[in-house]
């Protein structure tokens, strides 16, 4: 069984015998002599490359996809025959961890110390003796009433980190119930559930039915000392909206690692929203556990086993 | 038993029968119709206020400071027999959260990606398909090996939560040994282990024993990608070494909440080091759990229990 693997980052996955794997450019067309392969490993593909193995590939079987989101893939014409597989999860800890920074930046007022250092300013507002719940304003974790809109392997991978943090953690999900213990809302209930929250986490995939979901009316919603951070998809916001609530300050901060469309243009005004950090895509973009996830996906290929995430089609 | 609360943050202990709590100001001398108070609780006091409470309180038993930092107090000329208790503890959350935010925002260069944004730049360095670890860089707690040299009830709270992110996290102290499951190695090879530390936390206090402790041969031992962060005493730090370092190059970067001197004078050349994020001493600042520290030191003062933090005098 030939395993092709991108050249878009090292990988090296223990293999069932008889497997070959060979690395080939993942921006370029894949050469003839590779057409025989059954599994294609996907890591920041070309739409050439992608095209090029919806063509070519005869005997494909498995497309293993290290990205999360796997709506291009699923949009390009693989037979129907073929297992596409999410890279669910390999992300889950480093976008967690981007959204602690962006949050915690925020919280901590980090952007503002930044501007008075460059001023040469030891800024009182930010530094020294102050309440730890000052009317209006969200300071800490402590406390701190967080909604995770979007509670899948990432938002349950953050919640326990913000729970460490102190804060009080709820997910929203489509259905409603506990998920690794914390408790789900549904997303019908979302709005409702707005005004009681300091910081709102948006971790939602792009879809239809998620496209501009934090618009005006949950914006609104919000307190108007709320911290908004978005490690989902720009698409799920409405970013007039966002910017004029920012600009009104209806909202506290915001910090977003991803935009609609990306990159941002130069002239968006978005780019100058007050008390907005914007960071460019780059909360996850390194998978990590790659290597194990091809190996037990091939394995159950070979097995006949499941195969983990794979797409329903 | 007349207690004596400061102005300077709302607190509201609970008291054993018997006992009166009275608000002061913090900043002004103890009016005389309560020089007959046993507890003198302090957070914020202004040098006359302790000058007066040193000259006045005759009957003075308990002096409860909220800081966990009491050299100043100590030095007041406090009779022998009056108790003073530090707030340690108090600001351990506070801090290791303000220490953490530092830490994030470094790896993730959220100072670049905020400058990159002022210039309406998605910048494909900091954002996109990236390595986790690449040659030269620390970009992510997982993996990272983090020292923490200062390792008492700060240290011991941020270590935890580093570790849930993917840190190794070990610590360093006066002696060597094991605490809360960490390994801790003594200050005498501090110097030794630093070629192999990615992160070096310092949360040291202020004494002759650590002044400029992050010295010239200390930096110079950190590997050229190292995050230093210091949430401990300005002073353990030898400032003109760490601008040195980051200008030369070799230090990654670095995060401060702490200088020496306090405020950092306008004219200082560290305010404007590359790669140094500087904040105004706002860490902690904001005790948490003051009230029931005050109820147990005074319960234990009531009946001859141990009070908690007392400093040995």
């Amino acid at each position: 069984m030939k395993i092709l693997l991108p050249d878009t980052m090292p990988l090296a996955p223990a293999l069932p015998e008889g497997c070959e794997a060979v690395t080939v450019d993942a921006r370029a067309e894949i050469p003839t002599e590779h057409h025989d392969a059954q599994v294609l490993v996907l890591w920041g593909p070309s739409g050439r490359h992608l095209e090029s193995a919806v063509d070519n590939l005869a005997d494909l079987r498995l497309v293993q996809s290290l990205s999360a989101g796997i709506d291009g893939i699923l949009a390009a014409g693989f037979r129907e025959d073929v297992v596409i597989a999410a890279g669910a999860g390999l992300h889950s800890r480093t976008v967690s961890e981007h959204a602690l920074a962006l949050l915690l930046s925020l919280l901590r007022r980090l952007p503002e110390a930044r501007e008075a250092q460059q001023r040469h300013e030891w800024s009182t507002e930010i530094g020294g003796l102050q309440p730890l719940h000052p009317e209006g304003r969200v300071t800490t974790l402590i406390g701190a009433k967080v909604l995770i809109w979007g509670f899948g392997e990432i938002g349950q991978t953050l919640a326990p980190m913000l729970t460490a943090l102190g804060a009080e953690v709820r997910g929203a999900a489509r259905s409603a119930g506990t998920r690794s213990g914390y408790e789900v809302i549904a997303e019908a209930d979302v709005l409702a559930a707005l005004p009681e929250v300091d910081v709102l986490i948006d971790i939602l995939p792009a879809s239809e039915q998620t496209a501009g979901a934090v618009g005006r009316e949950a914006l609104a919603a919000l307190p108007d000392h709320a911290i908004f951070v978005n490690v989902g998809r720009g698409a799920t916001v409405d970013q007039t909206a966002l910017r004029e609530a920012l600009e009104a300050g209806t909202l506290g901060s915001a910090g977003i690692d991803v935009t609609d469309p990306e990159p941002l243009p130069v002239e968006d005004p978005l780019w100058d929203a007050p008390r907005l950090l914007i960071t460019p895509h780059g909360a996850g973009g390194r998978p990590v556990g790659a290597d194990e996830r091809i190996s037990a996906n091939v394995q159950a290929l070979v097995d006949g086993g499941e195969v983990l995430h794979a797409a329903s089609r």
